[in-house]
């Protein structure tokens, strides 16, 4: 549905809210998608909003639910019975029903998980064992497997008989006798093969699979270097235990992506754009402020040491700005390219020597490109002798910066960090503290020794 | 395949590669997933690479080479004879082919045009018109349709038919009587379905489509808000002219997500990792360090203007950096989080107001904060007058920053420009000479006026 009838429909509704006409409003909803629902309930006003959620059915509640920021969901259910949070946790799909309880406060979590089927309950607390940023928090617990040695026939029975459990089905695992992952068979397959034919000869072998455990990051690597819609995950003895889905790859991704961004721009925790506490937003954003804040302090004390050569030489001063940024700005350029290599999987191990040598190149030949041009300048309005210095200072500058963030990921990924933290503030705040002592150095290095 | 098997497989591979026994690497690769022989031939050397893959059979090959980055796979033909080439593109489905063929030299794509399927031709030409970044540039031919008024068992038999054609098969498209799209039946469905029930009544109706001149990157957001596999192309009367599979979307929002990181730090071109070519990459990153030289001239400028009280208040100086740099961050991280929810389609336009404002209040309180600390440290080293004149100036400086990062990206969408570039070298530039005339103006204003 497109954003105008969306806001038709938003508009309808709130009307038909004040006028308490719930009949006509579940009438509307209906049809639509929970996507889709979501959105109109989110442009609701709160009351509104809250009331259209409650007349929902636990079944699209449970899908509606999951669609919304952790803040919009945790106001939501703020004043449900626990009974009624029951209720749709029994509708969710295990990953999320998991996703779900994890958020609820601790009593709240205690009395749904008691008061919900056995089966799900039990399925939920063993997927909440597992930690959430791995293989085992984010599958489900609903998939199809079969022993590789049934026929076709018997292979549509047990998707029939987990049909209503499992709403998505592309394919069929198979395992060998001791219950260890054998093949897959992709449903085209079951649907072209005859019946009495057994899975063991049409099942694909050549499957890939992730363990339990594996980073959330790595596995969505796997699944765009394999293709694949969705993935078995086996425990360390090659059961499968649970099913990965590409839908929760897409948002794995999504959430990736955007933490990556928010870690480039110095932003500590994950900020969601609908987070209204404007106290939580400043002290997400706020540590890395401070760190920039001391480091600047730090160049405000180099400054202080150069004090004399400033004063005698002021004209330097105009180029303090010019030196910094332009450190940092071909720092963050290098440490970026190397955090996105990273975080993709491009860059090899054996290829970071490499890389670094192909960095220093680049910097040597921007970095004289902007010598000259400074150069240029300085020694039309100014002094050429003055040019020279301050081309040479700024092919040092950039250099440095260069090396500094083609490095810092590198050595961060050694010791466990993120690198995505690299090309924030932390290499910036590097780069201008050791540029600035570059310039300033040989800046009065020139004057007091070499009397230019 | 694990980093190590692959490594052990490599250094075999350019063993047999030297001793020439091809038979055997044909062997080991056999069994291979395409990306796996894809990063083996990356690790060889480069003629062996171009050896091993002349030995790969047309329909491996095709997979393969979709695999490399563009600059790998443009040396990788380049001595190939057109007939192998066309042998490839055979074998590609429509999408591949028309990525492949639009990259090839136009005498060599025109030859390959000629000499393959006649049908395959016509469906890369047909492709080719389309935008690439569109839902027409990433969608394929290769799908499966019928009417919806025919029987189950018909439908699997049209399946049967296009079973080789079409690799993947999650969903069978229903037409009505004039072809336009009217349902869409998942293959679970269709498994379970009795063989003579009408493909009408077991459709699913309410399905998602794509107009083929949509931009990939809203693709990919109604694959996110839909959690579809594959989505149904349209043209502008309704009918099914393609379809897009979730692992062509996985490969946008990855590219997307890379473009997006490498813009907020200022390089202009795509950056591939695997580039080789020192000018290549200099290139790409210089016009934003090229803007960023500008606007720091313009700083040098502006410091030159407020030479005389500068001179007098010479500490001043020292906290250019400290006020240039605190600007800097606080811009680029409202930037960031305004483009992140333009980007993601998290942030509705009629939101935007309400996010301004919530901007301006953290603004005031991180920038109280930092004030606060400021004053503090000023004030125990040197003059609480001068320092409140610095703290006063840190929250007037985080409040422009703030202020020109959330509204730069929501005026650069108005203009129909990539938001993304807007936290790249461009708002730290233009916040630094903004910044720096605040903080100078300010000092000058209350020590000519004030006389503190």
């Amino acid at each position: 549905m497109n954003d105008n009838d969306l806001k038709n429909i938003i508009d309808d509704i709130n009307f038909l809210a004040e006028e308490k006409n719930d009949s006509m409003i579940v009438n509307i909803l209906f049809d639509e998608h929970p996507s889709d629902i979501a959105i109109i309930i989110k442009g609701l006003s709160k009351s509104s909003g809250k009331h259209v959620f409650s007349l929902l059915d636990a079944d699209t509640a449970s899908d509606v639910i999951m669609e919304f920021d952790e803040s919009v969901r945790e106001k939501l259910i703020a004043d449900l019975r626990h009974e009624r949070i029951s209720e749709i946790v029994d509708e969710m799909p295990s990953d999320d029903a998991t996703d779900f309880v994890a958020e609820l406060p601790d009593d709240v979590a205690e009395k749904v998980l008691e008061s919900i089927d056995e089966e799900d309950s039990s399925e939920v607390k063993e997927l909440l064992r597992h930690e959430e940023d791995t293989a085992g928090g984010i599958m489900a617990k609903e998939f199809v497997s079969v022993f590789s040695g049934v026929s076709v026939d018997e292979a549509i029975r047990e998707i029939r008989a987990k049909a209503d459990e499992v709403e998505e089905i592309y394919n069929v695992y198979a395992t060998d006798s001791e219950g260890h992952l054998a093949g897959s068979i992709p449903l085209k397959e079951l649907l072209l093969a005859k019946s009495n034919q057994k899975v063991q000869n049409i099942m694909v072998t050549d499957i890939a699979s992730v363990p339990v455990d594996l980073d959330q990051e790595e596995v969505a690597n796997i699944f765009r270097r394999y293709d694949q819609v969705s993935m078995p995950v086996v425990d360390k003895d090659g059961k499968v235990v649970g099913r990965i889905t590409i839908d929760d790859i897409v948002d794995v991704m999504h959430e990736e992506a955007g933490e990556d961004m928010q870690k480039m721009a110095g932003i500590a925790d994950e900020e969601e754009i609908h987070e209204t506490s404007v106290f939580k937003i400043s002290f997400g954003r706020l540590p890395w402020l401070l760190v920039g804040f001391i480091g600047q302090l730090a160049a405000a004390f180099i400054l202080k040491q150069f004090e004399a050569s400033l004063k005698e030489i002021f004209i330097a001063t105009f180029f303090i700005p010019l030196m910094m940024a332009m450190g940092g700005n071909s720092g963050i350029q290098s440490a970026t390219i190397v955090v996105r290599g990273l975080a993709l999987g491009e860059l090899s191990p054996g290829k970071t020597l490499q890389r670094l040598g192909r960095e220093i190149l680049v910097s040597l030949f921007n970095g004289t490109v902007c010598g000259v041009l400074l150069f240029a300048v300085v020694a039309f309005f100014n002094d050429p002798a003055f040019g020279f210095i301050l081309a040479f200072s700024m092919v040092l500058v950039i250099l440095n910066a260069t090396v500094i963030g083609a490095s810092v990921p590198l050595v961060l990924r050694k010791a466990g960090i993120d690198p995505a933290i690299a090309t924030g503030p932390l290499i910036t705040t590097f780069n201008d503290i050791i540029g600035l002592s570059i310039y300033l150095g040989l800046i009065t290095f020139t004057f007091k020794y070499l009397h230019v």
